[in-house]
């Protein structure tokens, strides 16, 4: 699965949240990072090479922080130039359907502020409709959205649980079964072990892919036993 | 009551709806017309002198096509400069609290289409709830949205109630109650009385004038014989 990583952010070198994010996903080959201010200064975006991406990527992001409720204005510009009905979508166009489409937020108010009743009195689902519909639309599936809420005051703990769901929201097949997780671990261990040289290190994590594929062995037996005790 | 009425298109010139709804409101005195792209063509937005002209009306209303269910990119951009925590809104700062907020879009696709399994497949209240956060935020309360959807395929009458529409929601004071509508009417009356010299046009407009008035009061007394009926 390759992965277009769109991110929009008026003043990225100032922003911590993007550059923390940003720099944890240098290396990985199956995602393309684009940062819009940075590709198109004068805004001038060229729809074409942006149609070819597209079409060679099976999960698009858009990566933003979520002012006004809302993407900055050159990824909403992004949006009204390249996405043309009979190219990217549209019933003589198939380009974009069947891929995933989700949001990446940057969010400077907490949680608890996105309800009836609190201070930003929607949810982010709610406010998220105009990206919702946009996959519709153009015949892609909508993910859940990757909520970053204050980011800057999170413990370091925090920040590294929260760095994990967003190599997985970049990487990871859709789902939150423990499989498609076990499996997705397995795989960026494996990776990790040819790519470090320090034996110890290596036999470390190949201690770990052992336990997991071993848990996902015994998860598989113990399924089968409970289906043949429920039909026997 | 005065309207400050932003409008954001990025090729206003080619727009046959816009200009249609524009032209009509060139001598509106209360109403103050601002094309972004017209005065800020290189996207430099000063945010003193917009937040001036917020503090000056009572009444701000965005106009614009409603390109992927958002606004234009520039208009994007005048919110993310110009409303600003302790200026515009706030605890400290309450310049937008009171005032009244509304949205008057140019829509290409038709009515129907917005609902659950219509090609937009959400409504037009679902999909403008940034906006509708932005007036809870700043404090402002949230007009019904003028909607006018395929503008150009219309008859020439519809073109004509659509105006009268327009104009309410530009000029006359919340609420669709009969007497608000008819004081409106009768207010429009009599200004055109003042710019006209031709006796013809003069005399069908103080005819107007007096059945409007008259079926005001006569209202009026229908409602307190009805009032000692109920209440004898």
């Amino acid at each position: 699965m390759r992965t277009l990583l769109i991110v929009s952010h008026p003043d990225i070198i100032e922003s911590y949240s993007q550059q923390y994010f940003l720099n944890s996903i240098k290396d990985v080959e199956e995602v393309t990072v684009r940062h819009l201010e940075t590709i198109y200064p004068n805004g001038n975006i060229n729809p074409t090479e942006e149609q070819r991406l597209l079409k060679e990527h099976d999960r698009i992001i858009f990566q933003f922080p979520f002012y006004w409720y809302s993407s900055p204005p050159l990824l909403k510009h992004w949006q009204d130039v390249v996405l043309e009905e009979g190219v990217t979508h549209g019933p003589s166009s198939t380009m974009l359907k069947g891929k995933e489409f989700g949001l990446v937020l940057m969010i400077g108010v907490s949680e608890r502020e996105y309800q009836a009743g609190g201070s930003e009195h929607f949810t982010i689902s709610e406010l998220t409709k105009p990206f919702q519909a946009l996959a519709h639309k153009t015949g892609m599936e909508y993910l859940p959205s990757l909520d970053i809420f204050q980011f800057a005051y999170m413990e370091d703990e925090q920040k590294m649980d929260m760095l994990i769901r967003y190599w997985q929201k970049l990487t990871m097949e859709n789902g939150e079964s423990l499989t498609v997780r076990e499996r997705w671990l397995v795989n960026k261990l494996e990776r990790s072990f040819l790519q470090i040289h320090e034996s110890d290190d290596q036999n470390v994590i190949r201690h770990a892919i052992h336990i997991l594929e071993e848990n996902q062995m015994t998860i598989h037996d113990l399924k089968m036993v409970l289906d043949q005790i429920q039909h026997p």
